[in-house]
């Protein structure tokens, strides 16, 4: 994966942060999507979380019955990968609200698989 | 971010990907946790979406309701990071049992970030 | 349980199951809010299942989260209670749309709890 | 619906009212599956919430998918059913849980459904 596809989460992070810092300021003129449910607050990303979820079971459980000869139908596989980002994406909001970012989540996958020697090294360079 | 630490999806895509060729070739021989995953099939990975999702709904909660003079506190933000790994985790399960990977999902995130261009660089260097 | 409050799940039944059937009969003005998710298809429903069985469980966290002196709050209680109802009320929904009703269910619950005795004379004289 | 059929709500609340009393007066010898589950707290019944929640989402995906020339598969019917039940079942260990019973939920119900009227002469009966 090139460091390109890679920046994404962080360039969401930025844009989380950045939209959470205007709705602390009070700055609630053009409001994007994720301002408005962060001003909306807790519940109301928590609640997206659980939508989302189903929204992936269904197309997941979507893109199986539309197997054909042992292949997948791309549209219905574009369905699943689209629930997938906005579940994801919501995680995004959601950590963004609790003063966290996709980088907490990706060490703590880290360092499950082992790689916590890469995590801490980092953690040095970042110090 | 650095690249060592955006490589744990890559690097948990790949782990994922042999365990599903594992399932498939049949070496059922001591089986992994994602490989027993994903041999009982959709639904079991798809139970464990929603039961995720819950879990991250009430880490949320917990920590919220932990906050001290406007501080969050680090056991419960560990929690909640935690549960989103799992939640993350298991998308990535999912992904590899319908042929697709984490790099979809970023691809998917980047498109609508408006960052058609890197992607679309990106997809003619895979090429 | 006086009869008149044990039957509202039956009313609440036949209501579905006439929506279902205005639908059906393509009878679209003035469609009533069960009329209209049942129109937009499974999927609609089920995401309301997802969506009421989060909400459900925020209610439930805020309950505990407001007791004090180890009585729980009647207003998040009423929420808690409010939240339940939403599910058991879509869960109605879901039901009308598949042909099966709550007597369905509380049958399924009966014959668990070693009631079978009175679900098969219940569906005796219902032949 | 006939008396017997709707008395399972009250048989269930009565049943877990007594597992939360064995399991607040500390009697965990022999301890039955709502017991445990009390015991374990609320957050383990919210799992289960949500973990049914997902159950009866994918169980309706595969009903429908399985629908021939126009007809519902028993089979796949029934199992919707269950986890219907599932779902209900789980709802009222968490009312019990919270001192509520689904006499409550019932009563959400019917006045929603305009039948004030009858759960207000309820409750005055109960009183």
């Amino acid at each position: 994966m090139s460091n390109q596809l890679n920046q994404i989460l962080e360039v969401l992070d930025a844009t989380i942060a950045s939209r959470r810092a205007s709705v602390q300021e009070g700055n609630v003129d053009a409001l994007s999507y994720v301002a408005k449910l962060m001003k909306k607050g807790d519940d109301a990303i928590l609640k997206k979380i659980g939508e989302e979820a189903t929204e992936v079971v269904m197309a997941a459980k979507d893109s199986r019955t539309n197997v054909i000869e042992g292949r997948f139908n791309s549209e219905y596989q574009a369905k699943l990968v689209g629930e997938v980002a906005d579940l994801w994406f919501h995680s995004l909001v959601l950590l963004g609200q609790f003063d966290l970012t996709s980088k907490d989540v990706l060490g703590e996958l880290g360092r499950r698989e082992g790689m916590s020697g890469i995590v801490e090294k980092e953690s040095r360079v970042k110090e």
